[in-house]
């Protein structure tokens, strides 16, 4: 990850969440809504961000609800959208929160990290959810490992309830704290030459103060930071969790740069017509900002 | 649920979880290994541990990391056996240990408890992590209530890890019991005649006091207790999980049942050849013992 964000110089992650309502006109069978047409329409439209967003950013990170939420043609587009991400030297961070134990858990890991002929994904990381505890996570960095693949635990999650458990003070300190502390550990263990391990956190935008405080107290782990843009996060919020390296940060932004054709002032000047061009500008004015407002500018 | 119980008068939730190297040999096609061979052997596998269930438990639950492990071919496995399980009159709770959160949620819960024509699974129920606090269980719940569907959410959990955060003790109570209270919110809501609700909890065979104490603080809360047997929970473990009339609670056996035939005492009376008989004399077991030691009795 530090390599491939040192190369593009944006530490911007660009996640692929193919809604149908808001997929281009163009892109649709007229009233043909069936699985098999929905889903190619996300295929075709994933790789359209693709294209765009390459040689701009370092991953993508598809998100598997709406695959699943297709069935079967669904999990086969996703398929494709990652084997195309990666044709393209993008790293795909799938986005699945999965969790789950023992033997159970590591069927998740194979089937969504495994090595390639063994895995219908083979994406390069994955997002899993802690509740279960230690003996969860472990079978998650098993795989990870053999593979040279990352994960990104949930720590902070960026919606207002996240708030409910998550900041509940135990032992003077609150739960994200202990699951983050967790994180680090293994983060630690797993520490590469760039400093960062291959497990990291997910802390959203939206809590400026405790990417600040994460930060300081996880210095071996690499933050996946949603809630940039649609969520209200901005470059400013998102400052702290980078080192003075411009490195251990990917600022994620799906809807802003997905369906950046449906809103100021990329609509105007774009329209539904141009939804690519729409997004790259989208994505240009991401970096940018991120570049001027945070260490990545360092890159 | 709990009409589901009544009528066939036992608790026991019996899981699917198909491992290809633990499936019957017979099941098998030699060496050919792909995920479409696995697939098929999945569903006849699933196929015929249901005919045998069939008429003596109200559920089975599915785990969905062994199909999703084989990719498309495996979804549609998972499919077929959902959609078979529901012709032979069983509720399907999908063991996916899903989360996430506003639309994305709902693209989850549509995806795999959705109605009929809308949803490729069409779950009865799903078990569901709660991490990301309420405003992604809410998304869950509003589909399973339109749906006259069902969710279990992780509460505590069978596996010693679960302890690491779950049993952090905040504002006087463990963290089990500030997610128990917003589950049994929601339970009593939802609740129905029989007097609970339809957003249930899953607690561990392997914690009676637990059970005992959290059936006291959730009236209104279906509980799903995994960890029976191969996990080390008893039939005297999980009495204190059901009311007075033995409804409250079902509770999971996975292994024990798929795989009888690899274990004593049914390897020797049954062994491979017999898988089913070993499977259905395994479930006879459990029945008897839950129906002697628990209030199952009463059924």
């Amino acid at each position: 990850m530090a390599a491939a964000v040192s190369r593009v110089g944006s530490p911007v992650l660009v996640g692929l969440d193919p809604r149908y309502e808001l997929l281009p006109e163009v892109l649709k069978d007229g009233s043909d809504t069936s699985s098999a047409v929905r889903a190619t329409a996300y295929s075709v439209f994933c790789r359209g961000i693709i294209d765009v967003v390459a040689s701009r950013v370092a991953a993508v990170k598809p998100q598997v609800a709406f695959f699943e939420q297709l069935g079967p043609a669904g999990m086969n587009a996703l398929a494709d959208v990652i084997a195309y991400a990666q044709q393209k030297k993008l790293l795909v961070i799938i986005d699945g929160k999965r969790n789950d134990i023992g033997s159970t858990a590591t069927a998740y890991a194979e089937g969504l990290l495994g090595a390639e002929g063994q895995s219908p994904w083979g994406g390069d990381a994955l997002t899993v959810s802690p509740y279960l505890g230690d003996d969860s996570l472990a079978p998650f960095v098993d795989v990870a490992q053999e593979r040279d693949a990352g994960l990104f635990v949930l720590v902070k999650t960026s919606n207002p309830g996240g708030a409910m458990f998550q900041d509940l003070v135990a032992e003077g300190r609150p739960l994200y704290r202990h699951v983050g502390e967790y994180v680090e550990g293994l983060a630690a263990k797993t520490a590469a030459e760039c400093g960062y391990g291959i497990v990291g956190a997910v802390i959203g935008a939206t809590h400026p103060e405790q990417l600040s405080e994460l930060r300081a107290a996880m210095p071996h782990t690499w933050f996946l930071v949603p809630g940039f843009g649609s969520q209200g996060g901005s470059a400013a919020n998102v400052a702290a969790a980078f080192d003075p390296r411009g490195l251990g940060a990917i600022i994620n932004n799906s809807r802003g740069i997905n369906f950046a054709y449906t809103k100021a002032p990329y609509k105007e000047k774009y329209g539904a017509a141009l939804w690519q061009e729409a997004a790259g500008a989208a994505l240009s004015d991401m970096i940018d900002q991120l570049r001027s407002e945070t260490p990545a500018g360092n890159l």
